[in-house]
């Protein structure tokens, strides 16, 4: 949109050529507190001088006019954060009932082909297409993040299995690389809370060193929360913008599952002996402890579950916030998301609060081990497509349900109508 | 082997030469009465006559030799025909334990990877491989036959519907033809038993025309059965050696569920009630006399179905006979077989009967709609990879759970293991 902002002066500007208004323009947003998101348009000559015409050829090569008020006038995204709160729209109801209708019309039984037809209604109202395009472009982005819990009791592995798995991504030599090298899915990987320093493009986007020890802390500041969605925000719009017509978030963190119960815990209203798993092996005491600290910080956090932003703050982490941004934005977006295990889960249950509407864009990959993920699959109204005992997160659940969700697509495209049957 | 046949006297090879030898052979095959399962190696050279070096090269450039007693000597595969009874050989111990341990050493957490870990050491075991070799060439078979009782108002189609479906296999456009494309699968169609004259390669191994009404007559003639797994056999042979690593067997053909529960319901000593589910979508009044036809099959029968070819002859048909001897040849030939529904768990049953040790040989590909699959499935160990309610046939869920079996391969091949973690 164009907008108009506060009148500003600048006397500066009688002597402008090409060279040197480009540099103008950074001084006028610094003067004029005009953000980043706003690109300069048109800039008032003030009345002691005038438009003169090389001078407006001038502001056209920068992309700038000239105009009569005493005015700036900018070409403007709306001032927020890259993360945005609120209702998202629906998929396509238009496509979802067309979808339906050529099902039907396929030349199988009806019926016949079970949820794969369901999924592919589902594609195709996504979409926003009949018969859907081919689910060709899948990203999925791997949020790695430590958890304060770890040191507290409940995990079967040390948190230094955390950044040398995130190496593992790197090195494409993990479970889920393995899967997403067969199905030609990409793999980005993120630290964006891990308690480790490492370099390179991993890190752009981190947070902060692991998350608070939930049971006794918030797990981040209100700003790590709002920095965190806004970090998921902007990975999806990045993925979005390279293609992608599905998306998948991935997790890597040891400790992880204790904040994901306890965030499906909080939005379900659920005690922790209900929602506690356990994760990659805890068993007797150790089971019990996990269970408790769960508790604990749902005591801690009391009634600031009731507001989402609030439940990341005292009981998520970075990593699973991210994740929720990047679920959040990716439907409001438009483009789908295939969801894995319980962390994965327990991000859409928060991006679904965040953003509601925004599970009519999920579909469930698989379904876990974990009690949390189906509990939490329920209140989405998602059935998984795989259900084959896995629990290793990564987002390779998901992954391994690629071929399915391309299969619905396929069938719903390729197959005859029994219209065209030599009967 | 080698084998020796009894003495012949031959008084026309006196003034044999090369060009004549090998018709000679020929006649000597119609007089000697041997089979083309003998290649003939050796021929005694009468005593009236010198086994002289120019014929004895002439011998030995059509692959025979000079004997001095007064015997044919043949060079002999057994005389058989190509589908053999008895117990197979299993998959190799070692290489499922070497791949168990192979596993257990990954790095993800211990049993993370859950069935699809178990699936990996399956196809290990089947290749006698570790890590296993990628599981590319998948070759599904589809066995097309119409039944007798689809006269009898067991079935929402009408069979018509069979041939109809054989031509949209042959253009590439049924369900099963799109899932096949999409993972690369080889399908053929081959019509066993089509109520129509089909012409060309789809009718190379037709047995007959439909199969009897198995509640008020046998299904087939006994030489019918033996052909009908002679068949299987030769279809299997064929695609092994055209370097099938998995076989699939698909179905096609109205009323096919009928025969299919009254096998499973036979084999596992169950009353029709409980193994007869509504195919592709009868109900009501149907439904019930479905159940009815199936037990007046089963009492029709009686203590006929102790034996597994009688089994057959009475309660199947020629399509599902042949997928029977189909699946036996796959697992004495050591390749693994990727089961569909009812009506290929159906063939999988009466295979393990034929070859006990068979089942070993066979994964479930998923779980369909109908009673008896399920039943069928525990009775043969086997737990299907997907559960997408598809009620298609046509191979259509096996075909849809390739992808996961060359995942479980892939994931034991590539993923690194625990020891090669930097921690």
């Amino acid at each position: 949109m164009e907008e108009t902002f506060g009148s500003w002066q600048d006397h500066g500007t009688h002597h402008l050529d090409l060279a040197t208004f480009a540099a103008q323009l950074e001084r006028l947003r610094a003067v004029a507190a005009i953000d980043d998101h706003t690109d300069v348009v048109a800039v008032h000559l003030s009345h002691h001088h005038d438009a003169s015409p090389p001078l407006e050829e001038h502001l056209a090569a920068v992309g700038a006019r000239a105009v009569d008020d005493g005015t700036v006038v900018g070409h403007h995204e709306p001032v927020t954060s890259p993360f945005a709160l609120g209702p998202v729209d629906p998929p396509s109801a238009t496509a979802r009932a067309e979808a339906a209708e050529r099902l039907a019309g396929l030349a199988t039984p009806a019926g016949a082909l079970g949820r794969l037809g369901d999924l592919a209604v589902w594609v195709a109202a996504t979409q926003g297409t009949v018969p859907p395009e081919p689910v060709e472009r899948v990203r999925a982005v791997i949020f790695a993040g430590d958890h304060g819990v770890a040191r507290h009791g409940v995990s079967a592995y040390p948190a230094e299995v955390t950044p040398a798995m995130v190496q593992l991504f790197l090195a494409g030599r993990a479970g889920v690389s393995a899967l997403a090298n067969q199905h030609g899915v990409a793999v980005r990987v993120l630290d964006i809370a891990v308690d480790a320093d490492l370099d390179g493009p991993v890190a752009e986007h981190k947070i902060r060193r692991s998350s608070g020890a939930i049971h006794v802390e918030d797990a981040l500041t209100p700003a790590e929360t709002r920095a965190a969605l806004d970090a998921g925000a902007v990975v999806a719009a990045e993925e979005i913008d390279a293609g992608a017509q599905l998306l998948i978030s991935g997790d890597m963190g040891i400790g992880n599952t204790t904040p994901a119960a306890a965030l499906i815990a909080a939005s379900l209203g659920l005690p922790a002996i209900e929602v506690t798993g356990r994760g990659t092996g805890v068993d007797g005491d150790a089971f019990a402890r996990k269970v408790e600290i769960v508790q604990q910080a749902l005591d801690r956090a009391g009634d600031r579950v009731d507001d989402p932003v609030e439940t990341l703050t005292a009981l998520g982490s970075a990593d699973l916030a991210a994740a929720a941004g990047f679920m959040a934005t990716a439907a409001r977006r438009g483009v789908p998301v295939l969801l894995d295990g319980v962390i994965s889960v327990a991000s859409a249950v928060l991006a679904e609060r965040l953003a509601p509407g925004a599970a009519a864009w999920f579909a469930a990959g698989h379904r876990s081990t974990e009690p949390a993920q189906s509990l939490a699959l329920d209140k989405l109204g998602l059935v998984p497509i795989l259900d084959l005992g896995m629990r290793l997160g990564e987002g390779s659940g998901a992954v391994a349900a690629v071929p399915l969700v391309r299969s619905a697509a396929v069938v719903l495209r390729d197959v005859a109508l029994l219209a065209d049957l030599d009967l």
